[in-house]
């Protein structure tokens, strides 16, 4: 393998994996391709009325897609296509712009996924893809968690057979509420039998099949695919008892034939209004991709590049946007259900367009019978899943700015809607973290008995000199900490008046600036008016490179010491002139 | 002195020093008053034209800001009144809102002054003086050069007597250049001489006073009131000369009498509007006050309470904001002159408000012929030593996140403005920082000989043992890198495959978020599928907390072992049954 070639694989990963195809690979992939396009057709129907679009548009948004991601993508198992947090994202983009279900709307969903995809490639093409790192976790479960909530509520329309809407919780509900009166109720019990089967089948049919001694792997791809059951048997139900005649709200007739070849909006204006959003949906579906991509890969001892992802998943959603697709990425559900079900390769995501484009080309009639007050089940059974408040108390448990971080983004996702609530979380996540590196730890450290090594005065029993004052700062000096340094150092010599030199153990410090670097200086000169000698030890490499040319060094009247242990005996003898004063002032 | 007297003392630092106050005290002051009130009130006039307001508002802001400061004040030296930079940020807020030199400009300044006192106190009260710490050093040198130089631009208007005006550096070297038919040479030839004579005073005249043995001290006050003698010569001439006869502008007749009483707008729109310049200016003016009063409290022992300073700045503001003045900060020149004249106490600045007043009520005809070329030469030539291009050098020299942070600020203030440049700069300093810490270092370590310290193999000539790998890692785990340090390791094991344990020396580790633990979490998972074993050493106290009661450390394999010292002779016994086998491997 020359380099060329590993470069190309790189950008396109199908050179890779088609060199070693076989019958066996061919049988595996196909197997998977059909269980996910069972769960597929009735998750992109769902996850296309969510986003306020006709149900079939989400097929359109489900087949190229899935050939394009074959080509780039750097996932063997991914499953690409409608989800339902970019789902409910593209909702809260599109509807302050167009009336829900116009032609307008679906030009702009169109527009957004083109956006979006452009960005994708423009972040892959640009190696930008360190930058969803700058999501935190916790910020991450809170969203999904709320987002999740969101569209179970949200779904609460179609499953009582009323038309509600809203960008966030309280909006949903006040709609819902005032046109409770017009609540259906066949369509409630419909819906509501369905939702208590799925949510009976995922929680009880797996432990039934289980203790029927159905194979592990089998019972959870039944489960995954309970779905479908419920789609077949309602959708034959509204058939022979003409539900629609009662009321039922159907999907309906569906244009049959040919995926539409369609392009973005030329808008300036468009653009600028969906920008933003674009932006946001772009971020949390790739980091939703990548996220399910290397969980996936690490059970296979498989690597997902995440650079790659991106250019994969922007060529998806530009593909999306040329045949009348909405936003998508990789998403989790379906993604497990391919890996399980024994997908090889993205092979199998190539035959699931296919299954879908027979179904878009042929079988639509049979889709007309199919209530929608079922689509709404399934959504509301698939989301409930994604609530994770056990994950919000676990991380609160575990640091508190963790915590709040979750629970802010939580509740703001819930209160104000998806886009403020994501930028609110991850604003409020980088200012915890920057409020707590200003905020330094500074411990006064002696030596532990018997050992070279140093510690923190007030959690262990060390040896300390009066005269020699052991600083460790917890924390990379720079301009938001150096001034709470400079108080420590001064307050710590008015409270010890024997001391005489300074020994600060720079192990903790992995970066110092400019602003830093002026406040040693000045607290060097302070403490020679004082009568005090500084001396720095452990000084990491890159730090003592920049020190290295300053004035600070060359002027410093004290030493730098390659370790702590070194500077302590060595002033501990300067100062007494026996090391015998080093007297365990601690018990 | 008992509690609550002394918290008295905090809120108004007056009652601590009046208890000392004597006769000495009082002529020293007063010899300082005098000096400052000479500067003050030609700056005052200049600096309220450079703020778009007639020159006598100027004197209105000079006066009830300074009996505030006495009161609440914790700075003894700090003069207070109009400064350049304040005026300029006035300028940019005001000029989108109404026509320079109106009673409308004139109503808006007064409410904006009132917005900033009143941020500050609140932000005194709140005690949210360390949020300056996040304007690093760099960011705020390359505003002030910036700032100066934009004030420079702006002023060369006055200089040639044409009308220039604009919020950046080419806005208003357009304007100048649109109007340089309009020139007037008459007024040029003044304010040039007044310029080079400044400028002269400030190189030469201190050298030629210094040569003729004049104290140093006197010497410095003599530059520093020169421009008062370029006024009194200039004024004089303009009188003698009728030069307003022959077309240069002059200050004019001033309003005389009592300052009047004033009150903000209360129009919500335009609050709004001036909000976000408000909070700027009252940052910059807090940060620019704050690092001028410390550095002269410093050379006297004394302390400044910075959100001390935040109370009185603010309460300053809404003083000037009743008084018909604009907004104020302490300023950096008149403050070291009142130091070097010798100012014991804020009566100083209670008698230089004193001094403007009695100009206020009985001397502003004295004033009439002052020509506004004039005042544009001594702001010229006080600006120009704000530009400070070596100090943004010297940060780049030193790091280039740091140069990178001033030069950036330095160039978007001068192309955009002073508000999108502070902004920018701000924002570009954290993001650097951020980036920092995404992106650790980690150094594989090992021991130095003769010691139990360890150092980084690339830097160090250490002792390894190729079965143990040791690593360091430079930062703080959290959400930003902990994919980093997941991916190093799994690169680590796949070049070294002779390893069996992995140690990582915690030493440098601050905090660790939730992110973060579930990456280690998935390390060790990881670890253990390929056979190594994963262990911790040096885990500060702080980070235990957190750590020790998660399953990772309920679940760890390997030990947590207090210094690195006692991980590698255990773990290497352990491995090779020897320390033998600790072999000097690098050369």
């Amino acid at each position: 393998v020359n380099k060329s070639s590993t470069r190309w694989q790189e950008w396109f990963p199908i050179l890779e994996w088609t060199r070693t195809y076989n019958r066996k690979t061919l049988s595996n992939d196909a197997i998977a391709a059909a269980i996910v396009t069972l769960m597929l057709i009735p998750q992109s129907l769902a996850y296309a009325l969510l986003a306020g679009l006709p149900a079939h548009i989400g097929l359109y948004a489900s087949i190229a897609p899935l050939v394009i991601y074959t080509v780039f993508g750097s996932s063997r198992v991914l499953a690409v296509g409608p989800v339902a947090v970019v789902s409910l994202m593209t909702a809260a983009a599109l509807g302050k712009l167009a009336p829900i279900d116009s032609p307008l709307y679906w030009q702009y969903a169109i527009t957004l996924a083109f956006l979006s995809g452009t960005m994708l490639l423009a972040m892959g093409f640009l190696r930008l893809g360190f930058l969803a790192n700058f999501l935190s976790h916790s910020v991450v479960s809170g969203f999904i968690s709320a987002s999740a909530i969101l569209i179970a509520a949200s779904q609460l329309q179609g499953l009582i057979g009323i038309a509600a809407d809203g960008q966030n919780l309280i909006e949903i509900l006040v709609n819902i509420g005032h046109q409770f009166d017009r609540l259906h109720p066949l369509s409630l019990a419909i819906g509501l039998s369905t939702t208590i089967f799925l949510l009976w089948s995922r929680a009880q049919l797996k432990r039934l099949l289980l203790s029927l001694r159905v194979a592990a792997k089998i019972v959870d791809i039944t489960v995954r695919v309970a779905p479908v059951f419920a789609i077949v048997i309602t959708t034959s139900l509204a058939w022979l008892l003409d539900w629609e005649a009662q009321g039922v709200k159907l999907v309906g007739s569906i244009p049959q034939g040919l995926i539409p070849l369609t392009q973005p909006t030329w808008n300036w204006s468009i653009w600028q209004a969906l920008a933003g959003p674009a932006l946001l949906l772009s971020i949390i579906g790739f980091v939703e991709s990548v996220s399910v991509g290397q969980t996936l890969a690490a059970k296979r001892k498989q690597q997902v590049n995440p650079n790659q992802e991106l250019v994969a998943l922007g060529a998806s959603n530009v593909g999306a946007s040329l045949t009348g697709g909405f936003p998508v990425t990789g998403g989790f559900a379906r993604s497990a259900v391919n890996f399980e079900a024994g997908a090889q390769t993205p092979v199998a995501g190539l035959m699931t367009a296919f299954g879908v484009l027979l179904v878009a080309w042929f079988f639509t009639p049979l889709i007309y019978f199919l209530p929608k007050t079922v689509l709404a089940a399934t959504i509301i059974a698939a989301v409930l899943s994604l609530v994770d408040l056990k994950y919000i108390r676990a991380t609160w448990q575990f640091a508190k700015p963790d915590g709040f971080a979750a629970g802010l983004t939580l509740l703001v996702t819930l209160l104000l809607g998806v886009e403020i609530g994501l930028v609110a979380g991850v604003f409020a996540s980088l200012a915890l973290v920057m409020l707590h590196t200003s905020k330094p730890h500074i411990a006064q450290v002696g030596l532990v008995p018997g050992t070279q090594h140093f510690r923190n005065i007030d959690r262990h029993q060390v040896i300390t000199d009066p005269q020699v004052l052991s600083l460790r700062i917890d924390q990379s000096l720079y301009f938001a900490n150096a001034r709470v340094f400079e108080a420590y150092i001064t307050q710590a010599l008015i409270e010890q008046p024997l001391v005489k030199e300074v020994v600060l153990q720079c192990s903790a410090i992995n970066d110092i600036d400019f602003t830093a670097l002026e406040s040693l200086m000045v607290i060097d000169e302070r403490l020679e008016q004082a009568g005090v000698i500084l001396h720095l030890s452990e000084v990491k490499g890159f730090v003592m490179d920049r020190l290295a040319p300053t004035p600070f060094i060359k002027n410093l009247r004290g030493q730098v010491f390659l370790s702590h242990y070194a500077a302590i005996t060595t002033l501990t003898a300067d100062v007494s002139k026996a090391e015998s004063s080093l007297n365990q002032d601690r018990a």
